[in-house]
């Protein structure tokens, strides 16, 4: 893939991710407040009326909030009426998609800066209601109606890969861990705690005393959702949403002297039903599209100093760093265990804390990620800052790998 | 707008738009069922792996089948799996937006060929669910909670602009009448009945006998549904699809000696909620769209030979034709009433019944258009064909105006 013009990010905003803060807010209020951020983060100021079209990333505002149209809806409260504007839903790639599009359309000649992002407002809604909307993006007639849910999905791709590689589920531990340690870091996150605190914590309340997260993990206290996987594999169910403003390289210079560009995009497709594919142990999709970024960016693997994986579960990030190419097929988990991910380490891998602690308001995911690696490109990365970073990719991912979305990030 | 690169439709599919004949199907076989006549339309043969990216329009499956995720969803069932696949929203507008999308993505030279298309199948579920779910397309805070659903926010322009121009309700029924005309000629149509015919069939099951359309449309056979519009000023609900093929400039050579450039597309957004605008007896968005669509296409009103215009109800066919530049404003029923926007009349207006006759999947409505205009610009409008027809335009609504896609099309 080749673009006709060099795109770049001057701008950045997102809410906190939680399920509590936000609970009298709706997603309009949420977007607003993260496009807010990202127009406030340009270096040279910026009026919103530059924006010529706006793309959000939303999965069910129809399930969460009996509210479609959202593209013309935050237009509307964000005072950018009459402004093109589109919603995009791919699962829980929605705004990585979304971004995705605001890039091709800059590149396109037919706009010069648009707004990209993404929300979910899920915490309207019971625990059973989340589950039952987020399994609309599998397959409705093959998996969700026999009664499979996402948590299984990615259960059944944990077993398949301990049976091939011979790991176990202490691997799987190890990016729980990391990536709790991550967000106490992180002002924006949805966990802000290391899970030795939440043994100690918890431990306290009940009557159990762990000597280090590994008891605590496998204790009654961090019950099994999907075997192999227990609580502390999955991600949360956030509030939240993120923003990102995309110019052209000619307008990037209106408003930074510190643009950061998009150099590669990647997006692939795969069998919509886990069932359809031959190997439960790699997402095929990732695969591709990180071949079609690595190639659009002239770099490989090694180039990457820091990753945003799509979490979901803790299965999903050995099975990333691995299709991404930073690490053999089968090693992924012994790296999280060696450190190797580690915000200082070979590679940083999710190092805002990713879906696990972060959190994951699905519309808004894809764009937090990008949110991250343009702080991290400029040295804003807080104490979760990654040392000379200077190439960053986020990896998006739609269900259980029906799309992926790859994107390359550069000064 | 400039784009980089010129982009020509090579070929188009429609499954025909009902109320019954696809009760046994779900979106992905209708998709299917639309692509693939797509793709046998185009005049030098295709393969379907030349695809290499995939929009589709779809408003609400979340809602209709209980299934999101509908890009990598018809990706997998026409066989294009692994090909970039995006499900976009945006109410009534899904599929014209999506057709923008893979006009600006080709132009941008990300890729050669695109399939756009739409889907919706609306009758699965009970008629109470289908008006709910419609409502989500409008303002949920400000609007659908507190009783608000789409034919009262049209009965609302429709009052309106009867106060403000001194026309009345008769003028609509020349729309209705036209376009029932005109969707008996078409063989997709979801009505292929004249309302004469309607009158005199269901006059003589009812023990009434009515003298001309007008009688019929005045009685009790045809009540009011919000006033002042009656059953007869509203679409109907249907199951359908849409798909097209487009292709560079340079692709479409391999495909075609007689492709249909895009020469001018428009897009817009407005208010949310039709209470926070100042006229209801125009949609401003389709004024900004139309205008940013001639000025690309380098055309005025008076060179559009054919429309296709998002009549859901018929005042809106009125106001569009009006907001078009096609007659001035306060005209547009007068017009429909003497017959200058019949088939063959000084410009064409929904030669293939409109979504009034030919039925609106809401998802599919935008593609359709799109169909119909490449059918007729290449001379294949069968019954309905507009003599000469060089210039073709489409205007596709999103909800109350909150979306409006305008786009020009020509040999």
């Amino acid at each position: 893939m080749g673009l006709a013009r060099r795109v770049a990010v001057v701008g950045a905003g997102m809410t906190r991710f939680h399920h509590r803060l936000h609970l009298e807010k709706s997603s309009r209020d949420l977007f607003v407040e993260a496009a807010a951020e990202a127009f406030n983060s340009v270096d040279k100021g910026f009026d919103r009326r530059d924006i010529q079209s706006l793309y959000v990333g939303n999965f069910s505002s129809d399930a969460f909030e009996h509210q479609c149209h959202l593209g013309a809806l935050m237009a509307d409260w964000l005072g950018l009426t009459p402004v093109p504007a589109v919603r995009i839903e791919d699962a829980c790639a929605s705004s990585g998609v979304a971004v995705q599009l605001g890039v091709i359309a800059v590149a396109s000649g037919a706009f010069d800066v648009v707004l990209v992002g993404g929300v979910e407002k899920m915490r309207a809604v019971s625990n059973e209601v989340v589950t039952d909307t987020l399994a609309m993006a599998s397959d409705q007639f093959y998996e969700a109606s026999v009664g499979m849910t996402f948590p299984g999905l990615y259960a059944s791709m944990a077993t398949a890969y301990f049976a091939k590689y011979g790991s176990g589920w202490e691997d799987l531990a190890a990016v729980a861990i990391k990536n709790h340690h991550n967000g106490v870091m992180n002002p924006k996150a949805h966990f802000q705690e290391e899970i030795m605190d939440v043994a100690r914590r918890q431990g306290a309340q009940r009557g159990y005393s762990f000597k280090d997260e590994l008891e605590f993990l496998r204790s009654p206290l961090n019950p099994y959702v999907a075997y192999p996987l227990r609580l502390y594999d999955c991600c949360p169910v956030s509030d939240g949403a993120a923003a990102v403003i995309l110019a052209s390289e000619d307008a990037a210079r209106r408003y930074t002297d510190t643009p950061v560009y998009v150099k590669g995009l990647g997006q692939a497709s795969d069998t919509m039903a886990l069932s359809s594919r031959e190997d439960f142990s790699t997402l095929n999709a990732t695969k591709i599209a990180c071949k079609t970024a690595y190639d659009m960016a002239q770099i490989d693997s090694k180039n990457v100093d820091l990753a945003e994986v799509h979490d979901c579960f803790t299965i999903a990030e050995v099975l990333a760093t691995e299709d991404l190419g930073f690490f053999p097929k089968g090693t992924g988990g012994k790296a999280a265990v060696e450190g190797r991910t580690a915000i200082n380490g070979e590679i940083a891998v999710n190092p805002d804390g990713g879906l696990k602690a972060k959190g994951h308001p699905v519309g808004a995911t894809g764009a937090s990620m990008v949110y991250e690696v343009f702080m991290q490109l400029r040295g804003n990365g807080g104490k979760v800052q990654v040392d000379d970073a200077e190439i960053g990719l986020i990896q998006n991912v739609g269900a259980s790998g029906g799309t992926v979305v790859v994107q390359v990030y550069g000064r």
